[in-house]
């Protein structure tokens, strides 16, 4: 076989992979979105299945020979194909490092945390928890010592590098040594600041209907193209589905719209980056999106940097009024200047999901302090809940004692098994304020173009900066090709500086 | 190996084929009832993937020699596993009798026409369809001759067993000739009878959430499980899914609800047969519905015996009153002799899907009869608007001359390559009837207990007759085992006689 053929063959294979993950991917929406709780067993054992199913075929032996095979004729082989070979190369290297019954044991064990959870955090009843969770990190540590072994990473890194490929927790101790020391102070500051500020708060009764069609046409204003996605409800939010159909979920709140309406923006961020990725490549490594960190940046691109801005509050503010104004709201609520209050009001609280922008990152490194102890093994399960409650005490002031609903239990994340993600969240706001300083660099008007309501320039240079690129290069490589720099986190900073500071 | 472990290791395999057609059928369920137009292309790409793996694990060379050491050690295994590796058999039988090139020109050439299908049937162009369907049938053909080659049946027979396993059409002849020479001249004499019949028909606006709400209220009443299904809307209804979440789906029409909730409790039917199959046995061959002829009768016993029988209407009628009445519509429309008449009018008519009970036999006996010659080369495809003409005009006194939209291009059987599937709906209705008898038999005070709407005793009895047992007993011998005899038209006769003498 020629090295050319091996190439060939290694598309073929990637697509029938792409094929099952379609599947996967559908089948996992569906169980947070539409499954009846007594559907959850069957689901869970079908979508081990494949997934050790799709580990099998991208970790084979097999797969690993067609590699070697295919880089023998690397110079015979296309920029793309290059990128795309080494994109294979290092999901075959991550599927082969750790055998599939470990995989199914860890998908399983997580399957049954969280479904269990749903109910428990209700409860607020860690005890029941915490053995559940223990089984989970317990196959995570195994997974981890054994990646580690094979890549030559620390067990963490080996883990951050499944969701943040070719980065380090050197670099993000650095930057987060950077906000960790800035924030809790600028954090107080902010509250002081806007203590003299009059919100006027909507009130009354949002219905969902009401909500969801305001939801869907500011989808469609930004650019959400409803051809290939859909938007529906679940208890914990996400941007799932396929390139090809792109599922966002929100959950509805009928007191209260604006924790929806900022969570679809959000997801419609991620989704409008699944929707760009590179058409021609999306059955292939290469026209994958490009880690996590990159992700969370063009949903936080669009929540943060647009829709939060005085400008896009401008446009979305009659739209606003006009699906959801009642009697007990008055009309000076839905003005540009109450609504950039409301939306950008700093207040310390416990939940991570509906922190302010300020707060957020403290809530994701007091996650990412935590995980790296618990799979290292500096941290035992028991005492997740009393170190959660210092962090949260020394950071924001708040002590979440005997609460572990709002604690510990708070996130799906490591019910799910998931470790070494939560990092991402940061990396991606701060990759959003790098990005959008550049894109306003390039796009004089910017601001006046959204507050139109015209977001087509800025989704092409969106689309030029990221989207296209899926996985053709590296992290870093992306951001200076978007930015002219790799991460730099002034300016995050300088962006909360500005976004905070008086109207 | 070992017999033993060979059919250990069957277990195991066909597990494995349970999780992937979960997969499968929740894709395709949501393919018709959430996916966006722009994901098509993408899903279908990911079903015939995942239904190619299905063909080659349960069709390998390797499947077959573990049921042949399997069958060495038959005297070991309990009866149930005996049953499950007799359909293991047939299963492997069916997979592997065609080539997958075959299979795969088959399922092209039926998209293909399927896909055309849907505009030429709304111009009426049978010119241009029937190059479509004569390709559909030339490849149908050829499968169904390889079939008979390796089965031994009739080229006809081979592919009625597909959906009728052990039934022959020598069978299906005696019985349908039975209702050709009854039905007829019943239908006029019905007609002419229920001509004085004042009728008073609901009128005005349906909202479909209202429509939804009664849906739900009668799925539970008769014993829809959902904590293990859903009901969704779809184009076509069909009940889809899974045994562990079982979705069916229905189509609102505003201004008739009656389609609708017939169409629902037609399909709870189906689900319940589904929801009631051995739970042990869920994941295994043997743990399957019995074929398409027992698949119906589910449904037929609950929309046809049950819900459009005086006893069930007196119960719904409060309940419909109470969802849908509103000032267009007379009270006296939800009493119960009222509905038992609307719900039980014969008026032969062109289309299959809207016919009455009495005339729905003749619909099927038409397609039986003409789908059989075409399979044994007795008709051409040219020839089928003329014999379909013909038929009608003898069944039912209708003439779809030049009509072939109500004609023969009514139905997506055919173009979608389904032949030997039409005679399973009147297998179903007479199975329905003649278990409907017995239940009677066995329930003294059966509709007095419907009529109240309670049908404990009634779901006990039909999981008892039918559901539990999965595939383990053959057709004939689930027939006797639940009404003491085989396969009876009298019942069905018997049934329609009673339905339709005066009240
Ligand atoms: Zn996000
Ligand atoms: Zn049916």
């Amino acid at each position: 076989m020629t090295g050319q053929t091996a190439y060939q063959e290694l598309e073929a294979l990637f697509q029938k992979v792409h094929h099952f993950t379609h599947l996967s991917s559908m089948a996992y929406w569906d169980s947070a979105t539409m499954m009846p709780p007594g559907g959850s067993k069957a689901r869970g054992q079908a979508l081990a299945e494949v997934s050790s199913l799709i580990n099998d075929l991208v970790g084979s032996r097999k797969t690993g020979d067609l590699i070697e095979k295919a880089e023998t004729a690397r110079d015979g082989l296309s920029d793309w194909q290059q990128a795309n070979l080494r994109e294979m190369q290092r999901q075959h290297f991550n599927a082969s490092s750790v055998n599939s019954e470990l995989v199914r044991a860890h998908a399983l064990a997580s399957s049954r945390c969280e479904n269990a959870w749903r109910e428990l955090r209700m409860e607020n009843n860690w005890k029941d928890f915490e053995p559940l969770l223990s089984e989970v990190i317990d196959l995570t540590r195994e997974q981890a010592a054994i990646r580690s072994e094979a890549s030559g990473l620390s067990p963490y890194d080996a883990l951050l590098n499944l969701y943040e490929p070719g980065q380090s927790s050197s670099t993000i101790d650095t930057v987060f040594a950077r906000l960790k020391a800035y924030l809790p102070d600028f954090v107080k500051q902010t509250v002081e600041q806007q203590k003299g500020e009059v919100l006027i708060r909507p009130s009354g009764s949002f219905p969902r209907e009401k909500q969801r069609a305001l939801a869907l046409d500011l989808m469609k204003a930004v650019g959400f193209d409803f051809n290939h996605g859909r938007l529906d409800s679940s208890h914990h939010p996400f941007c799932g589905g396929v390139p090809e159909d792109v599922r966002i979920t929100t959950r509805y709140t009928e007191d209260d719209f604006s924790e929806s309406l900022m969570g679809v923006l959000h997801e419609t961020g991620h989704a409008k980056y699944d929707q760009g990725l590179p058409g021609a490549w999306l059955s292939q490594p290469v026209g994958q999106p490009r880690g996590m960190g990159i992700h969370e940046s063009q949903s936080l691109f669009q929540e943060m940097q647009v829709c939060r801005s005085h400008a896009f509050l401008s446009f979305a503010g009659p739209l606003m009024a006009a699906h959801l104004s009642n009697p007990e709201t008055p009309n000076a609520c839905w003005e540009a200047d109450n609504l950039y209050r409301l939306y950008n009001h700093v207040q310390p609280d416990y939940i991570r999901v509906n922190a302010d922008e300020a707060s957020y990152p403290l809530h994701v490194i007091l996650r990412y302090e935590l995980e790296k102890d618990l799979v290292n093994g500096n941290l035992k399960v028991r005492d997740i809940p009393e170190a959660w409650d210092e962090k949260m005490q020394e950071y924001l002031g708040l002590s979440t004692r005997d609460n572990y609903r709002d604690g510990c239990m708070q996130d799906i994340h490591w019910t799910h098994g998931m470790f070494g993600y939560f990092p991402t969240y940061t990396l991606g706001a701060m990759n959003a304020a790098q990005l959008y300083h550049a894109a306003r660099k390039a796009i004089p008007n910017l601001e006046e173009q959204i507050s139109r309501g015209d977001f087509e320039a800025l989704n092409h240079w969106q689309s030029q900066a990221i989207w296209s690129w899926g996985s053709y290069y590296s992290i870093d490589e992306l951001m200076l090709q978007g930015t002219g720099e790799t991460l730099n986190p002034d300016y995050f900073i300088h962006h909360l500086q500005q976004r905070f500071s008086p109207l």
